[in-house]
């Protein structure tokens, strides 16, 4: 029986709906559909994203985005996270004004939307990283793999949702799901920041594709692992290999790809 | 032979990468990825997005992106497309400047990013909003997805892409793939606006979710029939409710589930 700290809870009341419709055969079903609705997230007085999200944990995916955009550095002291069901609203408020705010302001005057500069603040953000040359064991990947893929989830009930799950060795920890890949991240990253969790010996385990954005937020998390049942995209890997991350991708069953840091995998894996 | 007015060509040069890395069995194996760049969108004057893109149909992408976030009227002639490819820019010249632009500057002063405003935007897009109530032959349906998932595609040659077909009846018409989602609609957009095609017979298959965003666009876009192998959320199928578009997802072979028109079906289709 495997402990998670926080795992995907499927009977939890709005996170999904039964609609009624017709099958290829013109016969009608009910089937659970995953709920999607809108969360604009503050950081002190400054709006500074709509994000779609399943609605869980919202305060987490507040301070992840925020953490992951690099509006949030590592030392800041969350003092308050204000979250408003009706309003659809959360506001993640830090002891004074952060660097961001004013930064934000500035270039929102020259540039339609901050999104576009973030990026750019993103790359910045791995100059001269280097992630911890931490091994990586097989048997964890494919131990991981059976655990995660066996353990009820919102996936299993709903399907169209994306799950991150935060590993160690071969325990997953904590299991976020979300309509958007990149909320299942930043939930981890805000639970992360949060707990003052150590990065150095974790491995991020995600449905979602091995794309630019993917790899940089866990080389800014400070995870040295990455891992996907998905593809990789070329920039995703020149990444890796430029911070030292370990990825591994089209991860299925005891199948997979290493596109980088196969120096530190120990091949004490079972086969077919 | 199925003849498509556009489609994907996985040998042109600059979408796939072949990489080297190692399998499950430590054997160094050669794998195709899509390339991922950033692309960075103007209208007129003012720097608007930077999207990650395969690169290809940049000037179709910026013209179907602008449109989708209601930066562009139909009604708009783009009078130029200048696509840098040094500079990874491409500036939309309309004629005169666009409301969208005063607006945006406007909101960016009151608001960190104009992202979240925009989709505040699409949904008073709809408002009002009816689709034409164009019956859908499920055999269409079945020889669509035969032929889709039988063309060669960066997909079958690479992976870790999406891929969105404009289609009537039963032939694929322009077939777009990229690393975003998103992205291969916007490119659709654009091939539509450019060509003044007729929305109204027309149906959209895609293989990403069905999210409210993605059931938007197609609506917006004027299509009355969205089509995806992924699955539902409850917003996307409430949306689509709404505005009268036909929504099939699940549409796997011969099996699919219809939430939203189905009273438009025509069950002509054959049988396992």
């Amino acid at each position: 029986m495997v402990q998670y700290i926080l795992q995907p809870d499927p009977t939890a009341a709005g996170l999904t709906r039964r609609l009624s419709g017709v099958d290829q055969n013109g016969d009608t079903q009910q089937v659970n559909v995953v709920e999607e609705r809108p969360l604009t997230i503050f950081l002190n007085g400054q709006e500074i994203v709509t994000a779609m999200t399943i609605g869980d944990y919202p305060e987490y995916l507040a301070i992840g985005f925020l953490k992951n955009q690099g509006m949030l550095a590592a030392k800041e002291t969350v003092h308050a996270v204000d979250y408003d069901q009706e309003l659809e609203t959360v506001v993640v408020r830090t002891d004074g004004t952060t660097k961001y705010e004013e930064k934000l302001r500035k270039k929102t005057r020259t540039s339609g939307c901050a999104v576009g500069t973030v990026f750019g603040d993103m790359m910045e953000g791995l100059e001269g990283l280097r992630l911890p040359t931490t091994p990586l064991r097989v048997s964890w990947l494919y131990a991981l793999s059976k655990t995660i893929n066996t353990t009820d989830s919102l996936y299993l009930n709903a399907g169209a949702i994306h799950g991150t799950v935060l590993c160690q060795e071969d325990s997953p920890l904590v299991y976020m799901e979300d309509v958007g890949r990149h909320n299942a991240v930043d939930k981890i990253a805000g639970w992360m920041h949060q707990t003052q969790a150590n990065s150095a010996d974790k491995i991020l385990y995600t449905t979602g594709r091995l794309t630019s954005e993917m790899v940089i937020k866990c080389a800014l998390m400070g995870i040295p692992v990455l891992a996907s049942r998905s593809g990789f995209t070329a920039w995703g890997v020149e990444i890796a290999n430029q911070v030292g991350l370990t990825l591994i991708g089209r991860f299925r069953g005891q199948r997979f790809m290493c596109l980088s840091g196969q120096e530190r995998l120990i091949w004490d894996g079972a086969h077919d």
